[in-house]
């Protein structure tokens, strides 16, 4: 079975076709500036790495060039359109309607669009992704969607909701969601697999520490907190983002500068967290340069970044009663073992000890444990893949309709 | 030395007269409703409780009015004037100006008004308590300040900066500062006495629960962070106060409900905490008797409260490196044995272990250890008394005078 995985954003479309015999990917890339001037689709196969300019005026158009590409008699990974077996999309809000993947029909299209307020950037062009699909593919061809909230659907009352006046979360439905989480639920496993153990037995807090950050608090396999919230800026400092905040310092700001909240709201989500208190970048490789040069300010930037993450698991181990793992992932945890000492550091009251060679030796693709032997909680560092969850939730639920 | 120890907001002035000689409150009482209508006088002694109606049109009538009474032929605590030997003013904004408590002299005051903007409920009033006092008491008895924030001057940049654009730290100072400053202190302070410890050596967490709530690192006697920051909003929920958020929660309900940002400050200050998820009350009497009649979410407010001191306390455990004592102070943390058996129970996984029966004795000013002695952390509950240390600041700087 071939399952092809789409990320569809505004203007944008991610994809990836995965072989499920071996989950392997045939072809993955992007199109860009769908519906704009330049726009481009990426390509790339195991022996092609192309980018084509062409004219995409919206999204099926976009859906028609990947079909072109993966059917293409030069460059192509398909003879035919019905090697596809499935289309799975992620959807980044699932509200408190959606606690798992599901099979795409149209009350499915109407609750993810009707769930736009919630999501405004993400929610109206996934739904999009999925109509434009239906249209290029075929009816036939099962949809299934993946929410980034799902897996945080078990969370209690006392983490989702916020001290606010309860008549928000009537009204408009405020509370916690948490993103990340096909990225939080694919490490966890993993996590649990590694350790030879079941989840159901594990106490694990997952670090997923990109130019977005979360992390997550996970109890027998079932989320009981999370760092992100209503929205993706909850939490601790991203690469642009701030993070939770004293409320006072968002009003504090709007009235003196003379600002709306929609303004405030994009000064906190693109011009905060690293960027914002280093003045340098939202890239951490910059940041990391400057650092090193004797930049003050990008030095703060990190020992804020770290301090803050580390202030969060120390929180997550109360909240989860212990820890026997934690899991860094993602672009930052993946591949900043500076930042990965520095948090972990901090942990050792909590009985993490590292081991600082392994945790050197563990970037650019390289996985593994960080601590030693003796260490109370073990610590590794899991390459996330949720495209991969995607594909197996899609494989999933298209094989039980059979 | 007998010391006036003055707290003045904006339509109120609170006063203990304090004899240093044994530190026992010779007078107290408040004025309450200045400048408005229905303005009265409370004050209390050891054989006195009056509440006098008088008008007082502003601070300046105010302190007369408690000139008078302390003068009283009858219910008067002294004979002539001349025996308050100094005024201690409590000011709750001392910025990035002031790290301990200070003589005053015009240029402190202008300084504290010029500190307004951070705390235009505060500032503003507590320097015209100044002023009033020196019309009053006549410039002859000095006037000592003591403010919220100095305790806090002690914390890191990576604590006290928030990873917002650098240039509004700049532009308005904006930073976390800190409040309840002199009760952190003094309990810390009399945690260590009570352990027969020198502060330097001890790691202390300290719980300041009332009507507004802050949790403090305290690490050789230096806060290296607290929970409340630019205002004293930051942190976690309180009475009606919703501690920090996702900012994006406060921008979209500004623009859900089309109100400006003053009027979401004043949601998240006045109608969120205990009585915004309650709905029934901001006094945690009442919601404890919702509770205990079942009332659901009365009983989420207490969970939602309980989770987040002890998750914060986890990640003041990691932030100092491990922790020695935990102090419970103020109206819940000195009157509610719930909330502080709640809290200890999260803090097993880092070694606390309650007593229960010492637990449920601590109430209605009662004092002591709540742990059993094989605790790894002593969790004590002591009463806090903020007017003592301003009295004893008052006096030190007085006396460091002749």
């Amino acid at each position: 079975m071939k399952v092809l995985v789409i990320n569809a954003g505004s203007s944008s479309l991610k994809y990836q076709l995965i072989d499920m015999t071996d989950e392997s990917v045939l072809a993955k890339g992007n199109c860009e500036r769908i519906g704009d001037e330049g726009s481009f689709i990426g390509y790339k196969t195991k022996d092609n790495n192309i980018k084509k300019e062409v004219d995409m005026l919206d999204h099926a158009e976009a859906f028609t060039q990947v079909k072109d590409m993966l059917l293409d008699p030069e460059v192509g990974v398909i003879k035919d359109l019905s090697e596809v077996s499935a289309v799975g999309h992620r959807v980044v809000q699932g509200g408190s309607i959606f606690h798992e993947s599901c099979l795409v029909d149209d009350s499915v299209i109407r609750s993810i669009q009707k769930l736009g307020p919630l999501a405004p950037l993400h929610n109206p062009a996934n739904a999009q992704g999925i109509i434009s699909s239906e249209e290029v593919f075929g009816k036939d061809v099962p949809q299934v969607v993946v929410f980034d909230t799902a897996f945080h659907s078990t969370m209690p009352e006392k983490a989702y909701m916020y001290p606010i006046p309860y008549e928000y979360y009537e009204k408009y439905a405020i509370r916690r969601y948490g993103f990340h989480g096909t990225s939080h639920r694919f490490v966890s496993s993993e996590m649990a697999k590694r350790m030879g153990k079941d989840i159901k037995d594990l106490k694990i807090i997952t670090c997923h520490i990109g130019n977005g950050s979360s992390i997550t608090a996970i109890d027998g396999g079932k989320v009981i907190d999370t760092s992100m919230g209503l929205t993706p800026l909850d939490g601790f400092m991203m690469g642009t983002r701030s993070g939770s905040l004293d409320p006072s310092v968002v009003t504090f700001i709007q009235e003196k500068e003379g600002i709306s909240a929609a303004e405030m709201d994009t000064i906190l989500n693109k011009k905060s967290g690293l960027l914002g208190v280093s003045g340098i970048s939202s890239d951490d490789r910059d940041v990391t340069a400057a650092e090193q040069d004797g930049n003050h300010r990008a030095r703060l930037a990190h020992q804020i970044l770290y301090y803050q993450i580390a202030k969060f698991i120390g929180s997550y181990y109360i909240a989860l009663g212990g820890c026997d793992a934690i899991v860094f992932t993602a672009g930052l945890g993946e591949n900043q073992p500076a930042l990965r000492k520095a948090v972990c550091d901090y942990l050792k009251p909590i009985g993490v000890e590292m081991d600082y060679a392994a945790n050197d030796a563990c970037i650019h693709g390289n996985e593994g444990k960080l601590t030693t032997d003796s260490s109370k909680i073990r610590v590794e560092l899991i390459a996330t893949n949720e495209e991969l969850v995607i594909a197996r939730d899609t494989k999933n639920i298209v094989e039980s309709l059979l």
